[in-house]
């Protein structure tokens, strides 16, 4: 069975398409990896790379593609909406299959090294990897962006992992970690008032109070004149797909509305559904074990 | 993407474990294929081998097991509970991935005309292969058990489809065919009264006029003490599990009672788990492809 780790860098280029393509070439020539999807923004000026192999493989297209956009992108030459620390900002390793998160963290520490040592560029370890608690979000990792970083890392909160207090003058730096799959999960309401949306999204997440490891907000569909709840499930295993649909289900009847579809946007890890229809078919011992695929990769 | 195919042949010996461990042998050293799962039940003496593969793989092996099977199983010296009419009794293939029913019935045709041919094993090709509606149903091909085929095969009816009408004299005849995978469900029931669990049982099954491939039975379980409803689902993609798990729970309200659970016994493939979340989660516009796994393979 092979060791199989998901990995989703973000870069700081989302307009000048021969250098989005040449930064995929990159991970297109490595061995035991495999570029599964990769879309730009150009608004945001960013893309977004995603690739799964084996752990040699995704630290090798993880370092080469580092490298590549540090030599491609100038961030002191960069504007996009989206915000941004470095020519290559953050590199997540996922695992998928047959793999811990700690075999992730271990991942990233040593990928972050390299990048800092061969690179020159600081990392920041961040998520399951950071060394501090503050330092586990990105947001707050990335806040002062790249403008604001030289000086941002002389502060002792925010020294670098590696690499030392001296940003890349045009990569700036770039954040590194292990964190769960993420899957991208939003509900539709029977309803065109957002504030419905907003108030079940409250209720539902962490942050406000909420199941553990979701984050929500209330968006409005104008295309469809209907209010979505838009989630990033964080930790499918630990909080369920269908724990956060009942749950919205249950608070969207105080307004009489009820669900009228659900959707997953981009890539799922099969385990994300299965979970759900071992819950909703009462499954009794059932073992991922029994799930065919399990035995075929 | 590889082309994945199960085979799940049952050869006709479930005492002698060094044959058991021969034949199963024969499997493990074929290039492409794996061996999941082998089971032999004493009393049937019969056992069941699971293999997946690539087409000329899985058709190599397979075609080695019947030689195999032949020249270590003697029908005029077995006895069992299970019916059985070769040494190889059946060998049935389904289609995991990227390959269509239509290439199984194909593989099972050139497989079938080898064995015939090589082997000297007369064959019937049976389910989604059948030359013949009344030869679909693998039950009906094997009335009268060994012991009678060779006066069998001279009706008209029952001509073997490959070897002409003369049966091997150790090792019979053999059933070849592609079929659609095959789940064992099993929906608990909160009663003792296995009378209920029959009822459902009727009410849900195709041969009594419910839903279409779907077999069942009412049992009792005597160490828990409650009745269940075993069932065979033999195309969960036109007759998913959620369905009947569904009219299980209504039809058993009728009664009072309820499922206090379901089942599923060995390998699932993953999308018949799948298609149960989709419904309960009311995914809109879900596409297989959004399943991680289905890119890796």
């Amino acid at each position: 069975m092979a060791k199989i780790i998901e990995c989703i860098p973000n870069v700081s280029e989302g307009r000048r398409t021969e250098v989005v393509e040449a930064l995929v070439n990159v991970v297109r020539t490595v061995p035991g990896v495999t570029l599964l999807d990769y879309s730009s923004d150009a608004s945001h000026n960013r893309s977004v790379i995603t690739m799964v192999g084996d752990p040699d493989g995704i630290e090798d297209a993880a370092f080469k593609l580092a490298m590549a956009a540090r030599d491609n992108i100038d961030l002191t030459q960069h504007e996009g909406e989206h915000p941004r620390m470095g020519a290559i900002d953050v590199i997540p390793f996922v695992p998928i299959k047959d793999v811990t998160v700690a075999e992730c963290v271990e991942l990233s520490k040593k990928l972050g090294e390299r990048i800092a040592n061969e690179l020159g560029i600081p990392v920041f370890l961040y998520e399951d990897s950071a060394t501090a608690p503050h330092r586990k979000n990105l947001a707050e990792i990335r806040k002062g962006q790249f403008e604001g970083m030289a000086e941002k890392v002389n502060d002792e909160k925010w020294h670098p992992d590696f690499g030392g207090n001296r940003i890349h003058p045009t990569a700036g730096v770039v954040a590194v970690g292990a964190r769960p799959p993420l899957v991208a999960y939003n509900i539709n309401l029977s309803t065109s008032d957002i504030k419905v949306a907003d108030k079940i999204a409250k209720i539902i997440r962490e942050r406000s109070g909420g199941l553990k490891y979701v984050k929500a907000l209330g968006v409005m569909l104008e295309d469809r004149n209907i209010a979505q709840v838009s989630i990033n499930m964080c930790n499918f295993s630990k909080t369920p797909l269908y724990r956060v649909f009942e749950l919205v289900r249950v608070e969207a009847a105080r307004y009489g509305v009820h669900i009228i579809g659900s959707e997953i946007i981009g890539l799922a890890p099969m385990a994300a559904l299965i979970d759900s229809a071992e819950y909703y078919l009462q499954l009794e011992g059932f073992s991922k074990n029994q799930v065919l695929e399990n035995r075929l990769m």
